[in-house]
């Protein structure tokens, strides 16, 4: 419903809505393969001077109540499987464990497939709908592949999916489960990626792959908007944000801005971004005070959904950690395995490597003094720790089994 | 905050609501082993004889809208990671290829540890709570000890699960991480019920084992009363439930019995007990019009949640389907495998084989004319098909890797 602009954020070309779709076709012109994407789009709404009244809508829960600053016209052609709201925990255990008493977790282990690549690929379907389009692909190594097939499947359209053949296996069975088409390429998901733009071009199917297509910054940013809600119509003071590619970032960053820009909000959060340290292009980048983010020659951390050598949105990702006066943290493998117990143990959450960074980067953000301790902070969880139920298991101690005495009992219980 | 009391099932003494804690003292002395649970209690709420008004009351989403109608003073002992609403999914695409235009899916999976079991673990951890209770304990062969793990996780109660030694990895994976003590049984299930309840009762632990403890049933009737909230405050004309030991479809039945004595609906839906056909004594009591539930030696099916030789709450659901010209049906192992398949491929929803047999079984229930085509029909869909991979795999057809060409994606597609 909102009328919108896409701006590239890398030259500040406008274009009219439909007179582009995927990237700034300039910029695009320009890319280097193994660099950060080039002319990602940011779609700039057409705001009344006093701002948006009546924002959220009434209505069922959903991204429908926030049409009037989505780039869909009918909120009828969202999926029939609404994403979010999900909760805004408050989790007091944690608080007094962390003696940081206004922290909350954003819980998206909910969302329909189990993480936040459900509100990007909700809002790309109904894209793809509203174009007309058959087929909707993209190349992932595996919740935003999951994510799509669910809400293709819902929608009733064909999709498409190219993944690492090394997906993990919790990943393959949903999206196999949702009736997509999978294509297991040999070798990395730059490959994967490759082949889905190429193939995308020739098949003339809609392609969602991250930041390429820039509705998946439109459809994450909903997770700004719960929050903003959730908290009252207020921004809290940071959100700790597990960064890869750098796509979910700057999706919190746009989510309150256009909330400012609606005069909703008169500041936005400060931003810390948790990379794996065997990960961390855009933290290095940022700590170095550099403009431009420069890709590794190889990414290696556990967390499989923020293992990323080239990020496609670090050029943006790094704008919005610099505007936000937001900070940078890396942890180790091992913080994230104690992170997932922690969080299970203290809030009853039970997350996946990638999700449990932002508790680990938290603990970092605090010691450093990136975020005070009496600070409102909300740690971004995005994906299920059912979707890697290997590194759950890694992340815990596995008790023998025992025969059934009440003797028994009392050994392993130590009474 | 519902003033209630709690009759016995068997034999109708009524008891004072702290005169008794699990089941009737009287017919729990007649108990034999191997047969179904006798003296489960129901609780009855004291309703104003014209019935409740503001029901269900204003406030955030979770149980405790509902207070009115549940066994607890204060709605802040639930524990602070929120249950339910979860969605009930208009589904367009199964509607069309079932040719039933108004079949529902009642989404369980999205609940906090991914199924509906959250629904009673998070009420007995507020009443062990309200008890005071330092330890809470049940046997399950998983979801529940999840569920229980979680819930006790968010409100800082110990918890001490007594699983089978085999049981899935998901779970357990979840239940570790949620910081629970597994005792990993050797044995069946059986032997761990068995050792759960000698052991609550030397060490004082307060007891979750479903149908034991009658609060089960009171936290899993939220089921019922969402549905009838989502539907506009009326009852559907059927619901398809996945029966197991009997607990929750005895729920769905009392959530519905409940809403009728507050005079908020005229009638109670049909009930459709669907059971695996290896695993289906309710069902088998049922068709031959018999008193009570006759357990089975031995229980096989791949939906491990539903797997159940001697149902603890048959009794209790024999009687609620009689009472909703309820009808049986069962599912082989091959018709839950294709609804798994079936319900991703038409609703994007990824079920446990236990959650897809309501799905199979509404097939044989339209075939069979237990239910018309023309019905409000709800399906009960209550746990994920991330708790279990393995079956979701065998669900499917799982691709060969294929090298990186636009070549190979022509072939695989068959373009």
């Amino acid at each position: 419903m909102g009328e919108y602009r896409l701006i590239c954020t890398d030259c500040g070309r406008a274009f009219g809505r439909d007179e582009v779709e995927y990237v700034c076709p300039e910029c695009a012109r320009t890319q280097r393969p193994g660099e950060c994407l080039r002319g990602v789009l940011r779609a700039e709404y057409a705001i009344p001077r006093d701002g948006l009244r009546r924002f959220p809508r009434e209505g069922p829960a959903g991204a429908a109540r926030f049409i009037d600053l989505l780039p869909i016209d009918d909120p009828a052609l969202l999926p029939p499987l609404p994403v979010g709201p999900s909760p805004l925990l408050s989790v007091p255990r944690l608080r007094e464990a962390l003696d940081t008493p206004r922290v909350f977790v954003k819980d998206d282990t909910v969302l329909p497939s189990g993480s936040l690549k459900d509100r990007a690929s909700s809002l790309v379907v109904a894209k793809a709908r509203e174009k007309g389009a058959g087929v909707v692909t993209t190349a992932s190594t595996g919740n935003a592949a999951t994510a799509l097939a669910a809400m293709a499947a819902a929608a009733g359209i064909e999709c498409v999916l190219f993944v690492p053949a090394e997906a993990p296996r919790a990943k393959l069975a949903q999206m196999l489960a949702f009736g997509a088409r999978v294509l297991r390429v040999t070798g990395s998901y730059d490959d994967a990626y490759a082949l889905c733009l190429e193939a995308s071009l020739h098949f003339g199917w809609y392609n969602r792959s991250t930041a390429y297509n820039p509705y998946t910054i439109e459809g994450k940013k909903t997770v700004a908007l719960e929050i903003w809600e959730q908290l009252g119509r207020e921004a809290p003071d940071a959100v700790v944000v597990p960064v890869g590619d750098g796509v979910i970032l700057a999706a919190v960053a746009k989510g309150f801005d256009d909330l400012r820009a609606a005069k909703l909000v008169d500041r936005v959060p400060r931003l810390v971004a948790v990379q794996a340290e065997g990960s961390a292009a855009i933290v290095d980048a940022c700590e170095q005070g550099a403009a431009t983010v420069t890709p590794l020659a190889r990414a290696t951390t556990i967390a499989d959904s923020i293992r990323v050598a080239v990020p496609a949105c670090g050029t943006w990702a790094l704008r919005a950690l610099r505007e936000t006066k937001g900070r940078g943290v890396r942890v180790s493998d091992d913080a994230i395995l104690a992170a997932i117990a922690e969080l299970g143990r203290l809030a009853g959450v039970f997350a996946e490597p990638a999700a449990a960074a932002s508790l680990a980067g938290l603990h970092g953000a605090l010691a450093s003094g990136a975020v005070s301790p009496d600070a409102r902070v909300v740690l971004l969880v995005s994906g299920s720790g059912l979707k890697d139920i290997d590194a759950g298991l890694r992340a815990v101690a596995v008790p023998e089994p025992i025969p059934p005495t009440l003797d028994a009992v009392r050994r392993a219980i130590g009474a």
